[in-house]
Parts: C-alpha cells; sequence; structure tokens
C-alpha cells in the first residue's frame, strides 16, 4: 500500500517560505495593475478543447494537457480508428476539454462570450496558472503563474506607452534594478521582409531573426536559406544587423532603410511616437531599447511588441513580454477590436529575485509568538491569552501538547518564531506572563497587556 | 473559423466584482489562518495517478478528472486491451496525471515528501482550486475552490477546540450569523455500530445515518435493511433518533446508550472534554451542536467530525467541514501522524453572503478616477496627473481615445467610476483641474493638489 511519493515532472511543490515570496511579487503587481485601472477577471482551468486548440501554432497544439472525457470514452470511437493507433484522430474523440495553454486566448473567448457585459475599452488583469507540456528546464516548468493585463478595445498608442511605465513601476517596486525593455513593431519586421522581397515568408524570417541573440548572424543566415530565403535577400539584411546607437539613432537608421515600405515606416512612426510621449515620465529602474531583432513566438502580434531582459549577469531569459494584437477576438467571431497586453513571469521573476538577494526580511510566513504548554491548568490558562493576542494581529499559537521543554523550543526554533511565551506556576499567581527573545536569549517578566504592547510594535 | 464560444459545463468566469467578493472571502480566512499560526503551502495541480486513484472510494475515483499523456500515448497499448474499449484497463495505459480531487490528499503527500524538512506539529493552509466531474448543481462545480487548514503531528483536543473557535472568528468576520457549528465523533458512530451488533457494517450504516436530515428515519431504516444491517439491530438505533436536547443532555442520553462500547464512551469523552475548554472562549456568531448522525463521507475520519450549515432560511449544503484522521499519512508510508482539519468551501460561502446581501459595498473592483480625452495637448497634461494620482494609491486612468464627451462619460457610468475629472484648454491655462462627482453630478475646479487631497479622503 505504502507508496514512495513524489511529483509530476515539471510541477513544484511551494513551502510556506515560497509562497510568502511568491504572493509578495503577485501582490506588488496586482496593486500596479490596479492603480493603472485594470480589472480582475478569472477562467476555468480548463476549457472546450476548440477553443484552445489551433491558437498557438502546431507546438503550441502538442503542448497543450488534454483532459480524458469521463465515464465511457471510449464508447463511440470506432474500432477501426483505435486500431490505427493514430493520436491526430483519437485524441479529439476521447477529449473534450484542455488546460489553459495562456491567459490571453481564454481572454479573448472572454471577452467575445461576455460582449454585452463589458463597457469597452476593457481593461482586465488576470492572475492564474497555465500548463504547457514543455521540456522543464531553469526557469521553465510545466504548471507556471503568469500575471497578465491587457486593454481590448482600444488603439490608441498610449496603451502602449502605460505598458512600458508599468512595466517600469512593477520593477522599482520590486527593487529589480537594470532590466531592459525590449521594443520593437511587427510591421517592422513586415517592412524588413518586404524589402528584402520576402514578405511571403514573414514568419520564417521572424522565427530566425528572433534568435540572433542565441546564435549569432552565420547561423541566422543559414536558416533562413534553409527555410527557402534567397541570398541575395538575406544580404539586404545586413545593415539590420549592423544596427547601432541609442533609440533615436536605430530609428533614424532604420528610415532609412525602410524608406520604400509603407508598412515599415508606419511601424518606427509608433515606434517614435511612443518613445515621445514616455519622455515626460520618468523611467526609474529600467530603461528603454529598440531592438529590432525582438520577434515574439506568438503569431497573433500585429503592433508593438515588448519583451523585459533580466539584468545583466543573470542568465535567465525573458522575465515579461506582450504587444499589440489587432484581432484576436477575430478567431472567435468578433472582428475589429484591436487589442494590447503584457505579462509578468511570476516564476522566473522569483528566480531573479532571489538570485540576487531582493527579497525583504520581511516576506516571511509564520507564527510569531508561541505559548509554551507545561500542563492542562497552564494551557487553560495561555489560551485566553493567546485569543486576546491574535486578536490584536499577532499571529500566535500554542504548543499543542505539554512535551518537554526542550522539544517545544526546538520547535520554536526551526519554525523561526522570534517570540516565546513562558505560562507556568509562577507566572499564573502573580498574573505575568515570561517573554523570552528568541535571537538575544533575554528573558523578561511582564504583565499580559504590556507583553502584547511590547510585541506589537515590533512587527 | 468563427466559433461560438462557451465554456465547459460546471464550470465558470468570474467578472471583476465577482473575483473582488472571492478575494474578499479569501483573504479573511487567510487572516485569520495565519493568526492562528498556519502556515501556507501549494501543490501542483495534478499530480501522479497514482497518488490520488484509490484514496477516495470508488466513486471518487470515477470523478478525478485524468489528463492525457502527451505524444504518442497510444503506442504502448496493446491493440488487444484497445479492441475491448474497456476503460478500466485502458485509462492507467494512457493516462499517468490526474487534476487535484481535495486539498488533504496532496498535503499528506506533501508532509510524507518534505517530512525531513518540516517541524511538527505541521500547521499548514492551502487555498487552491479542486476539480471534480460531479453532475453540477446548485452550489456544486466542477472547478471550485478550498480553503483547507490542517495540523499534522498532534493528537490534542485542543485543536479541535481552535478549530471550533477558528469557524467561529471567520463567520464572524464575515458577518455571517447564525451558522451552526455541527460535530459529532467517528468513535461515537463506531460505538453505536457496535451497540447495534453491526460494527462489521460501520461503513453502510454511518452512510444511511448520515441522510437522516434528508431522507428521514423511516427511509435511513429501509436503507440499512436494504444493506444487510438486520431488524433487530436497527430497532437498537431508535434512541439515536430520538436524541433530544442541548449538548450536555444529548451528551447524558449517548453515555447511557454506549455504556457497553469502550469506543463509544471514548468518543464521548473527547466530545465532552472538547466543550468544557470552549467553554471560556466566547462564540460570536455561530453556535455548536451535537449532531450524532452526522458521519461525513471521507472514510479517512476517525475521531471528531464537523460540518457547518448555513443559517436557517439558507438552503444550501454544509458550507464547511472537516475532523480528525489518524492515519491519513500512512498510505504515503509514514505512520502514526495523527491529523485533524477543516476546509471551508469559497464558492458556497459566497452564494450564502450573496443571497443574504452581506458583502460590504467597499469590495468592489474598479477605477477611481477617470480622465477625460479632449485632444492630444490635454490628453498629455492629464496624464502626468494620472501618475501621480496613481502614485498617490487612486486607481486612476486616462480615456484612451479623444471621443465624443457622451461615450466616455457612458465609459464612466458603466464602470461606476466614482470621479470624472476633466482638463480642457481653459484648465490648462488656470492650471485647474475640473472635479465631476458622479452621482450628484457637482461640479468643482480645484488645484490638482486640492482635487487629489479630495478625492484621496472618501476611498
Amino acid at each position: 500500500m505504502a507508496q514512495k511519493p513524489s511529483i509530476p515532472k515539471g510541477t513544484r511543490d511551494f513551502s510556506p517560505n515560497e509562497v510568502e515570496r511568491r504572493e509578495y511579487i503577485i501582490d506588488i503587481i496586482k496593486n500596479r495593475f490596479q492603480l493603472y485601472g485594470f480589472m480582475p477577471i478569472e477562467t476555468p482551468s480548463f476549457e472546450n478543447s476548440e477553443t484552445l486548440l489551433g491558437k498557438y501554432g502546431e507546438e503550441g497544439d502538442r503542448l497543450i494537457f488534454k483532459i480524458l472525457n469521463n465515464g465511457e470514452f471510449l464508447n463511440k470511437v470506432p474500432e477501426s480508428d483505435l486500431v490505427t493507433k493514430d493520436e491526430s484522430v483519437i485524441t479529439s474523440q476521447i477529449s473534450d476539454r484542455a488546460l489553459r495553454y495562456d491567459l490571453t486566448v481564454p481572454f479573448a473567448r472572454y471577452v467575445v462570450q461576455h460582449q454585452n457585459d463589458i463597457a469597452f475599452p476593457f481593461k482586465r488583469y488576470q492572475v492564474q496558472n497555465v500548463w504547457r507540456a514543455d521540456r522543464p528546464q531553469k526557469g521553465r516548468f510545466r504548471e507556471f503563474t503568469q500575471c497578465d493585463a491587457d486593454v481590448v478595445g482600444s488603439d490608441s498608442l498610449l496603451q502602449e506607452v502605460e505598458f512600458i511605465k508599468l512595466f517600469d513601476d512593477v520593477y522599482t517596486d520590486l527593487g529589480l534594478k537594470g532590466c531592459t525593455i525590449k521594443i520593437n513593431n511587427r510591421k517592422v519586421l513586415a517592412g524588413i521582409a518586404e524589402m528584402m522581397g520576402a514578405a511571403d515568408k514573414l514568419i520564417d524570417f521572424t522565427v530566425a531573426l528572433d534568435k540572433l541573440d542565441k546564435i549569432g548572424a552565420d547561423a541566422v543566415k543559414k536558416e533562413m536559406l534553409e527555410k527557402g530565403i534567397e541570398a541575395a535577400a538575406i544580404e539586404k539584411l545586413q545593415p539590420v544587423f549592423e544596427l547601432s546607437g541609442d533609440f533615436e539613432q536605430k530609428v533614424a537608421q532604420m528610415k532609412k532603410l525602410l524608406s520604400q515600405s509603407e508598412i515599415g515606416l508606419q511601424g518606427i512612426t509608433e515606434l517614435e511616437t511612443i518613445k515621445e510621449k514616455l519622455a515626460p515620465l520618468e523611467m526609474k529602474m529600467t530603461h528603454l531599447d529598440l531592438d529590432i531583432t525582438l520577434a515574439r513566438g506568438l503569431n497573433y502580434y500585429t503592433g508593438c511588441i515588448f519583451e523585459v531582459a533580466a539584468p545583466d549577469g543573470v542568465s535567465m531569459g525573458s522575465i515579461s513580454g506582450g504587444g499589440r494584437y489587432d484581432d484576436l477576438t477575430g478567431i472567435f467571431g468578433m472582428k475589429d477590436m484591436s487589442g494590447v497586453g503584457i505579462s509578468f513571469g511570476l516564476d522566473r521573476i522569483y528566480l531573479v529575485l532571489e538570485e540576487l538577494g531582493l527579497f525583504p526580511d520581511s516576506v516571511k510566513a509564520g507564527v510569531q509568538a508561541l505559548f509554551i504548554n507545561f500542563g492542562e491548568t497552564e494551557a487553560s490558562y495561555c489560551m485566553e491569552w493567546m485569543f486576546r493576542f491574535r486578536e490584536s494581529g499577532i499571529k500566535t499559537e500554542l504548543y499543542p501538547e505539554p512535551g518537554k521543554m526542550k522539544k517545544q523550543m526546538t520547535y520554536a526554533d526551526k519554525n523561526s518564531i522570534p517570540y516565546v511565551i513562558l505560562a507556568g506556576e509562577n507566572e499564573i499567581k502573580t498574573g505575568k506572563l515570561t517573554l523570552k527573545h528568541m535571537k538575544t536569549g533575554l528573558q523578561e517578566s511582564l504583565s499580559p497587556e504590556d507583553l502584547l504592547a511590547k510585541i506589537n510594535t515590533t512587527f
């Protein structure tokens, strides 16, 4: 009967201090979302399969976790299908539902489904888990938490401006100095492809270009060749690889390069406008950088795209991302709703803050005061005070058994409980309590009221 | 391509106000859990199937959502199995993981897996979703949220005392008057079965007795007969059906009835002790009742069991429950760890508070101040103030497009935004802002600082 317990690959248990630290991050993000006027929604963990499938490309479809139908799920599957063992045929017959893969597609579904109850532009945030059957690695899990904010129903570039400032505010609140907010525009990418004469290969082109950071210019060119982009076309890319200078300088170079592409110039103008409107707003801990090679994988982006890179020296993929999509709700039959949104990757932000030691000491789970249990009479005496302490907001407990003093003190120690309170025969007689400061070992005898007041000031 | 969007049966979308109200309840419960010394943990949404299967009875196994293996999941299934279409054989071959069915079994798994890092007694709380493929009905969903607190590693009855007071504290914080905390003890039930000579039919007996409320004494007796309990034995139950009076009076009657059953008397003594230790603690909004017919479905309970019934007149099943289990971690190979815990059913508590109109008005999602957008120059002027407002903690936004005034005011109205701020040419010249109180329609001209101070005092 006994099993050696374990959890599935790519999933995690969170211990008390991990939960507290995760909530510390979430609270900061939520607070900023709310201050910026976003309202929370939540969607179900699983959706009907047709809501999710086909929205994330072939690779995405493979990585979506499917839920087996309940009951006699094989009943209606023709035997002729079964014996083929062809998963592409059988999966849809035995699975009607699938776990959420991101928060954006469910959000689009939500907007379309509830359109009559929504006052547009609709600004929503959503902090929920998503699941992907990806190969686990550092910063990549099969269950992880996304913190998304999106606006749907407004094509104003002010939204992009606000999202950039929102990134800065959140990372400032987290005390994370030195993140780079990379920005680019899908229209600029389209313009480059046009200029190269490879407009029909836009996706292959962006997928390859996106890897410039990781694999270098030569490998990128090689991949493009393999995808059928002509060598002459690829040569025209050289200035993009050599782009340098600050935001304005890069913009100037790109303007020249894209002078013949209407869509490309439109993208450049958007980037300029955003930069201009950002100027009066102080960026506190992050800085904005134009990264023409930034492509982002998801195909629904059509305008500006963002990605936030951790500070130099921290090896972690992007810790936030986002962008504008002109027609996300179109897949659910609601046309012409422009949307733009960003996503914070909680799990990666956690790893970065941990690596840099940026969690405040005050972010800690646990009991603040422990009453030692000397026996039934003493415990009853302590109980009354324990409840009074709790009413004052002190996280308090009474050791449940009248065990050995050493055991009880070890318990306090292991759980990092800062105050231990002793009430034996003597204390009950005098109406006092003995307070032991665990850090210093000091003990003092106090009236319960004074003791409470004393420790209350320290939290 | 267009699909009419919907969500799976038994699942729900939560709108902004629903999310805020759910979080209002969760925050109250979490706050009390923490004050009582519980620490948060979280476990993965899905577990290895063998962790969950066989832990909730046959019915439970059926209701667990199984996740289809990724990739070529049919590869290793013998064709001879496939053609049988026998789900009981094939499920385990194509599904290794399953969604969490409750929080207790994953907690037990957690304790065993992390036993070397835990200082016992371990008091944990956990607020997470669970999934059951149950038939949806009022207050019963396929995805719902449980808020659990458990202590493992202590058999002190003080835990039961504290849990009862915790119920009272939480329902008091929620302003929900008149809930009944029903208490019973599995040992008393065992004693009754013993006294009837039906100790071997304990489970059938308790399952039937549990229905007394709903179906009445005659139907309960009939079910017991059908399950093979003898008529003579069932006759001995009559005093249990006729039990009356207050807690102490019922205890006295049960003591007589169970005078020959050691285990039964032990259960009665436990109930008496708990009641006695509760005496000095004031119960504010709930009251405790001994309900000998209370059985609770889950078989792992061995001692005290609890259930909280909504106030009279509210038709809702139990809104909280719990109990003591002497050997939950035993199934994972860790013996002799007594545990006791309770669970708040968030979704049902929500429905009860809604029905009784108990959500405070202040629990509301949404923007507090909206800047009207009169055009590019005005918007830039407003932007600066918008960010200052946000820094002061006011949830503020600027309408993204310079649209018709009427459209912008409708937006404010539909989103119940209490303050609208106007800054046109005139305001920019004089350095003032116009504040419109949406409730009264009043407008006043103020300096931005005064305006900010004014609305800041109202939140």
